[in-house]
């Protein structure tokens, strides 16, 4: 669950928050399940109204929830404040001790959940709450892995979450030499694999290291920002498909409605464009805009229809008004 | 009736509508009577409180409306998304079967409501909507050119509103040809009245086809909105009296509060400009600068003083804290 | 799409408009929906954002939406001004030419709709609403019949709905010749079946009336509203099994949070009565406290858990602060 | 200009102030207009944006304000905070220096405003805020005497707004001597009039001394309210003809929405029903269901229709859901 | 923190929450500090922008906070549903793992805290929390008694509070044997105490009972709440000095703005009738007011001026407007 | 008090007011007392509700609030209105007759207010206000340089709020002749101080002929502000230490939350870089980052932590989202 300030309001002056739920692999299958693309949430959320409302929150966008389980004392919450220009957005984290932290690898029947699926996705935050929900998740990797099953993971390195005692280099390797597709840039390879990697080499070179550890990594994605003035963000996608790097345009959004859920977004959009693209360079692109549109869009999941994203990559009727 | 979501909210995602209420020719009354141009307002709405609101807020500006008729069932409402950088403002229409819809030709005694007249306004909306306002908007144009009371008609084409089995060619041409001051550009031209134009022309040529035309055609001015980076609009107007086209300045609008009415904010500014000033130039300025002042005002119609318009055109005091 | 002024503004008043999403039907399914009972909503949408937003307020409670279409222009709206004290509450009707009034007897396939169903609803509304929706509804009924699936018909009438030619006596007799469980009063008959009756006579008598036309109908139900100081409503269910006439216990309702939706939770607390309790007495406690409970909530479904009805039905725990 | 807290929240500790705009005499005319009452205010707003905000207020409903002058610096205002149950509501005036009370007796051209009248309305109000405001009401009173005009007067007592050095007793007694219709109770005569009345003496008692001093009277009418257990309401209204007393029914408000303008309400309750109703048992039922309505409804002004007055006069319909 | 759904709103549908800040000791604290009682507050707060917030919160009102440890990760929350006649209020606790119930007996120099007060208030929610909360309270009982400092206790026995391993009658029996004036009724006795009592004895019997244990305990204190039709509550205050029972008058409540706090203004009641009030049965009664105006008052803490606290003592200006 | 309107409406629209309390000295102490300088505010606020709340908003903050009188009927208000791209930000004040303009010089007792004080801070609202307040200031300074306290004045020329009668250039002179810091540009001065300064010479220029005149003064800073295309801010400090002119960074600031209160930030951040900082080019930077962040937080005060001005001046973190 997402509290977030109205409008510019710092935490410390606001009188009210603003209710969205979300979480990084919710977000994805939101996104897909919208795009008419089939898609379950597996989770665990507490047994109270804010379970409840967590839980409608995804159903009705129509992802399956048929596996997400009911215990615990508390959802995870996290407190957001908006940015502008030189103040930054900035997040205060009160996800300890959620239902989700909680669960435990027997939890899940995974063999059951993962009949029929043919694509799997997985994010960093899920290892980096408890010992617990690292072993479900790796748990999945597994079962994926037998029943071949494709598998995404979004490194997602966030340095305060990990607080049970592991570092994420005991962990995300593991997880990592199940997956195909990773999202990540050179700080979460550091990060999570002890990679020794120079900042300044071609991302490429960078690529071709974490293929040389893990050879069962097919495709290595990220965006790249960079921000000017202090508000205005310029946004790349970048695929690495294990020979050539594709890149998509360079997109300038001068001011941001909501910067959170922009990565899921962009990874929901790799799913999408893997299922239905036939090139990388169009994958990439298709990518990359919804990465872009998410920037527009209130709340934690990317609420839009297909066609805006393509209209975004085809810089088609951009600020034109839709009658 | 316009119904809003608040902020970037998209229509799908919102629990709330803000409610405003405008209409293309009664943008442009209420602009006027801000600025001590006596001004009336013919239309009809249901006879229920939505109506009553209606009336109500366009009286407060002080516009008479003693003409507007309280019959029929609903009244003609938008529902409206405001865009941002990436994401397109979208306007979804249900004005189907509105209370003006079915207003009749009979439905007004145009002799005695242009008594005393000296400038009658109509938008390409109204014929758009019904046969029957499209009758009643002729009527009132040639009970117009009896009386030698100057018209402007503001073309104001929206492909998905003609409805009711009329095609603009079959409507416009006869309405123009009661028209002093056309406001359209190029496609309004080929949609309306089957102008064969080349786009890449210079407008003055576009001008003089539709003169050669409409020898009854007095003026003819649009505005030119250029948009970059998806969110920063470059406005300027253009103001052709025949014989000279006249240019605005070109202004930059970095960020938009709201977009709807800013064509009936130009329109306004040349009925205005026109009655009150003495150069064709200065009346290009002003409108255009009405036109600028409007994207920053929330709502459907120009809430604005002469002064704030002047100083726009004149580059006066922008930005500055007024005290 | 019901639109309802904030608190108790009127509708001239007001600013904004509050969206909640409701039908008589769709109010029934969600609140079987929450309390377990598996639930399907048979429907039709208009093809945009309102549609979307229509669906996923009833996907959201776990409704299965899978039968709903999407077709049409515009969603039926209405204005909602919440009453207090000796001011009515007021509905403002904008439903004509909805998506819904387009339903075409051949739109769904009953066959395979009602597979597996062991209880069908249908309400007074879909008849006064079109003349296909009406016959759409007279198909789905004969295929329940064949299948021997319990129905339900709750009566609803509103006079200002039936706007289409025929009179509900026209219609709604062979509607009911297919009903089991028919939810009315005296007021409803005279108006649907020109029932010949005697307000004063006890509902038993009236009862007896209507099944001696209909001897198909096993139960009748309603609820008896009665008003004191404008302001405090005092509520009984009845439920006549066709031998013996059940009232609950008498509810004093001091104030009305929300008044709509409160005659659809009396229907869901029958059906839900009809399948999980003994009692025709157990009955009819349960149907009448899901309507003093849906008194206390904003909207127009009843968003509530089961043990809360009960809480109501035994007075247990009522007013006290619960943690 | 009303600056209220939100809900019920106090003035210390809201955030926000809701913003209405009100006057005892434009109550009166505001209601009047849109009983199709014909009716125009006069007064005098300052030269800002809160003067325009105001002067729209009135002109949305109708009322001729072509007499409002616009001079001054700043528009009285005062904050309000509503009660409930054991918690009184509050005003706290912040009316000093207004542009109200710098109007001048030679502001106003009073034969040219008051031709064609035939009802002139004053409250105590005015001459409580100024010595000049105190003149000019004089003034109007003289020349509506003149021209025979039917003038009315609400004595209104506000102890705190009296501070320009006048006591009420100097000044109201030549006012009330041009005053047809008194609207006032005991305390209201003692502290204006210097009255000697017994508070236990029936109000004819009363109403016959007010008419031994001022025969010009014809008409006292004030409404009695009692409250119990801290929030509900009794209302009763009377009327004194000069010979018999006329009681309304006594009605119960449990709960009040909003509290201010009741007597404005009352007060324009009177004048139409003076002008429309025969008997003088109809205008006292009429003015106080006015009054009783207005309970309901948020702002200072009596936003309803003529029929909503007579249903609560005839008890007609109250608590039924209207559709 | 509290964190509350608008309105009526439960929280299931809710997407705003208001913020409100409070807590039993706090309450009681700001409550005293507004009627010109020194007050000093202790606790723990986190180090984050909602301990910020929170502290800022006492520390507007004048309270001491500079005692106030600013260590641990996460503030308390709790969410929370206004109810409505039949509906209850609703806390959904969220508090494991608070800053506060990590604090430490260590943490606070009680001697020096406590230099100069003649008074300390502790409530039965500190021991409930943590063990070294309640290790916490016992210490500064000790030195409390010490200094012959003036002690109070407000059992507020919350069964679902109790989650650290001990049941409260391990715990509170030590913390009432340092306290003088106890606030609590026979079922907080029998859970905290073990006390057997009979809820059928006069509670005179009951206070002799408690005494009898206790034999520092000088006086007992509680509210007493009868509810009728879901939503009136009647609250009585009675307090015993250890001779008599004094019993404050019967308080009718028709609604209740929000519940949350009443006991904590009760307390203050207490205290402050205890410094200034000269007889027992003026105490009661003053606390007993405060209580009920608590009910009137949005948020945690009772916003309140002592005036109006007198005035619901004494009956005086209820439900009249104040100018 | 401030009331704003809600976003971008403007203020004849609006239906709602934002409630901000702030003033040039009080957000000088407010900023300061959150870095931990301790700060205290000396005023005069009315005895109404509005008084306390404007305590309350500073109180919170820790500043010291001991010395603020009670006393007067009004607070000042004004109200605002953000402006955006075009449309400038613009006040209306209503400050007439406020409690503050009626304080004396003998309200406070300034020996024993500046006791053990090391900094004193005055703006030029102050004198500007009311011949009292400006005697009260002078008093305060001259107190203040019998102590050798450091003096800072912002000269905060208005020329709306001097209405009493005298013009600035008859008080201000001899209120500097006391104040070692000033702040002011080039028509502060010149209206001030009749400065015969050109506008186009260098500020070092200007900053001489400054202490040419009052050698007592030893800091002259100010902010220059250019503005493009109407909506983006260039925003650079100056600080002529009697030898040297220091210029910051030129900060871009593409969009303003709030304008107000910025050059208070300024002020307050130019008192903690003199305390705290080593070289006069850090104070500058260190001042203009605060006046900087100012315009992303909305309300009066710059409420922000140090690290964060510091991370503005160090162009750390800027637009990274920070968990």
């Amino acid at each position: 669950m997402r509290l977030s300030t109205p409008q510019f309001q710092r935490i410390e002056q606001s009188k009210n928050f603003e209710i969205y739920f979300g979480g990084s692999e919710a977000n994805v299958a939101v996104a897909l399940a919208q795009w008419h693309v089939g898609s379950k949430h597996v989770s665990q959320l507490p047994d109270n109204e804010l379970g409840v409302a967590a839980l409608q929150a995804v159903k009705q966008y129509g992802v399956d929830v048929s596996h997400i389980k009911t215990e615990g004392k508390r959802i995870g919450i996290y407190f957001y404040e908006h940015g502008n220009t030189w103040r930054s957005p900035k997040v205060v984290y009160d996800r300890y001790h959620s239902a989700f932290s909680y669960l435990k690898p027997e939890t899940f029947n995974w063999e059951e959940i993962l009949e029929g699926v043919n694509w799997f996705h997985w994010s960093g935050i899920t290892p980096a709450i408890s010992q617990t929900a690292a072993h479900a998740c790796l748990e999945a990797l597994k079962v994926a892995k037998q029943k071949n099953i494709i598998v995404s993971g979004d490194i997602n390195y966030r340095r305060v979450l990990w607080q049970y005692g592991k570092v994420p280099s005991e962990v995300m390797p593991e997880l990592i030499s199940y997956t195909d597709w990773v999202i990540g840039g050179v700080s979460d390879f550091e990060n999570c694999f002890n990679l020794k990697a120079n900042r300044e080499e071609p991302f490429e070179e960078t690529c071709k290291k974490v293929q040389s550890t893990f050879n069962n990594v097919k495709y290595i994605a990220k965006t790249i920002r960079e921000l000017s003035e202090g508000s205005v963000n310029h946004l790349t996608g970048v695929l690495w498909n294990g020979q050539k790097l594709y890149q998509s345009k360079l997109y300038h959004i001068a001011e941001t409605v909501d910067r959170i859920g922009t990565g899921d977004a962009f990874m929901a959009g790799l799913v999408y464009g893997a299922l239905h693209k036939k090139l990388d360079k169009e994958i990439i692109e298709f990518a990359t805009s919804a990465a872009v549109l998410k920037h527009t869009i209130p709340g934690d999941v990317l609420c839009a229809k297909l066609q805006e994203i393509e209209d975004i990559a085809t810089n088609n009727n951009i600020g034109k008004l839709l009658r």
